[in-house]
Formats: C-alpha cells, structure tokens, sequence
C-alpha cells in the first residue's frame, strides 16, 4: 500500500529530475498512458475545458521535453520545485488520488530569485512493478496569466 | 497518539479549505473554545501582548469570516499557504505542541505571485472523537508592518 | 536506523535554532569534524572547488558565529528557511545521505518578504550518542550572483 513515506520519496526525485535539468527522464515518471495538464486557477474553478499545457501519453512528454530543450537556450535561468502538504485524497485499489501545494521558483543567472508559479497539483499515483509512477498529474496555477516559461514542468 | 503522518494530513486539509477560499468551513478546524492570534515578530520576540488578530472561540471566528467576505470582493486574488518544518514540540496527554514555518503566498489577477507572509506557527493540536482540532493557533509574522491582507487567514 | 521522521524532526530543529537567531547553538547541529559549504550552481554543476562558505570543523562554524553577530547590527531584518522535497538518498551503516530543497526568505524591518536563496542542500547526517548530527551540509544555490547576505548560515 503506498505510504506517506513512498510518496514523499517519489515527489523528491520527480523534483530533483527537473531541478537538475534532466528533462529527458521526467517522461519516465509517468505511466505509458497518462494525463498532463496544466491549468489556471479560473479555469479549473468554473470547469473550463482549456489548459495551457495537455498531453496524454509518455511520448506526448517526450516531444514536449525536445521542444523544451531550444526553448531553454534563449532564457538561461534555473528552476526549482518545493512541493508542501502532500496529502492522500483517497484510495482506488492500488491507486492513490494525491494533492499537494507546488511553488516553482526561477533565478535568472543575473538576478534574484522569485517565484515563477503557486499552485496546487492533484495526482493520481499508482505502483506499477515496484516503482510508483504517475497515472495523472494535474497542476492548477493561481493566475490569470499566462507565463511564457510554464512551458516548464513542473 | 497524534504521530506526524496525522498532522501532515491535518494541516494539509486545514490549507486546502483556505487556499480554495472555502472560508466557512475554516472555524471547523478549531476547537468550541480556542486561541487563534496573529502576532507580529517582534510583540512574539518581546512578549508584547498587542496582536494582529485575536479570538477565543468558533464563533469569533466565525465573526471574523463574516466580515472577510465582504473585504475580498475588493482585492480579488488567490492566497496559497505552505507549511514546512513541522515539529512535535512536546506532547501533554492527548495534545501535542506543533511548530511548523508558513509561507503564504498571494497571486492578484494580473500580477506575478509574491510573499505575502513569512512566519512560524505556534500550535497545539488535539484528538476530538476521532479528528485532529486546534486548541491554539499562533502564528508570528516576520515584518513589523501589518499588511492589511493579513486579514485574511493563515 | 535513521527513518524520515527522525530527519524530519532534526531538520525542523536546525531551522529553528537559525530562524529564531540562536547563532551561537548552531554549530552544535554539527560534528566536531564537518564539512559546511555554500556553493554557487555553475560551481557544483562543473565541479568547480571555489565556494562561498567553507568550513571544516565546529571550530570553524563557531569563529563563523562571531563574525556574523556584528554583520548583523548593520541590516537588520529576519531571515527564515523553508525546507522541502527532503529525501534520503542512500545509507552507509549509520549515516545517511540526505538532499533537500531550501528556500531562505529574507524579510527587513519595513519591507515586504522576498526570497533570498532557492537551492539544494547535499548532506550527510549520523547518530551520534542519541542525536543526530551533520557531518555534511552542501548547499547550492541557484545564482551566479553572490548575496551579501549568504553570509548567513542556511
């Protein structure tokens, strides 16, 4: 049964993945069919189909990871995800239905650090042979706006 | 006997009802008599009894919803909370001591996220026939200005 | 064994003791012999050996202490870390190696709080007697630019 301990475990490395730039194996933390979206807050308050960013299976991430990998080369700056009160929502069988507060902070290279993204990201994790994976992952934004550079997971 | 995996999960639907502006539910999270202040760092540091906000029961703070629905309709914008480091202090029978850091972060419509409050909360968490309740809240904002947001709960 | 909950714990207490001031009991976080380094990104990234901070013993941490206390009279404001994403990495007999997210707010007197520091800390933590000790603590952060203020411990 998947623990507190296994999902802080799991949410650690899915960070450190993007943190260190290693966008090449965020796809790997999904399972082979999937949903990724990223959502403004409005939209998903008042179930407004659109999403800034929605992808459905590993290798949509994939194409995502290769667009992303030009796009970084213009705006040089590191990212960083600090994930706060993860909770289990429920459980389906082995499944577990996860939320939890996500702030993304970005340093520019010359300037200080401040916070690229607040939100909230509600999951579905399940244990697929041994490793968690994620089924879903839904990351809601409070903005109206639409930053540029949310074409970066998170 | 309250362990960290109830209190996780205590404090993460205790932000979840504030950070998706489910205010009314909010005084439910308390004890019928209680201790909710907010308290600027230096009355904390200096043992000054002056507070930002202070109430005694469920029903003051109830009171104190009342009137933050009023005032949000002039400032319309998401507030996030993220709690981190928390710590059983001490325990007393059936209550425990919690210290844990907040971060509140505050996203205006058409303005980049920011820090709205940086503090520490003092607490004291107890067993109500089965759920978890706060018997105090405390929380001590690094700032001595008094945003007027501040308002709004943490 | 060295679980989550105990690094949880001891976490919680290390950012206790710097949030609240308590300077002088810091490098008793640590053991006799350490390593305490504050390394810039692009350093770590390429395996540069220039760091910010470097100390190698509590000795060291404590001359850090002295000169820090009157670094401090000349800008006075309250600096607090939010600790995240806290994983252990791996374990050698009883020593662990730990890598968490850091966030260090800053917030002067009359100013609002900003974020003075987003980064991973790269730690070696052992029991000793009882308690648990730092015997490692790397912190990287994400800027080329050097704050003053890094001076102090995070």
């Amino acid at each position: 049964m998947i623990g507190l301990d296994d999902l802080a475990d799991f949410y650690a490395r899915y960070a450190e993945c993007l943190d260190d730039g290693r966008l090449e194996d965020w796809p790997g933390f999904f399972t082979e069919t999937c949903l990724y979206r990223i959502v403004p807050r409005e939209n998903w308050d008042n179930n407004l189909p659109l999403a800034t960013v929605h992808a459905e299976s590993r290798g949509m991430l994939q194409d995502r990871v290769g667009a992303l990998a030009k796009a970084m080369l213009f705006a040089p700056r590191y990212y960083r995800r600090f994930f706060a009160n993860t909770r289990i929502v429920s459980r389906d069988g082995d499944a577990v239905k996860v939320r939890q507060n996500v702030l993304a902070v970005q340093t520019p290279i010359d300037k200080p650090s401040s916070i690229l993204l607040s939100g909230a990201a509600h999951d579905v994790v399940v244990r697929d042979g041994g490793v968690l994976l994620l089924k879903e992952r839904i990351v809601v934004y409070d903005s109206e706006m639409i930053p540029n550079s949310l074409v970066y997971p998170v």
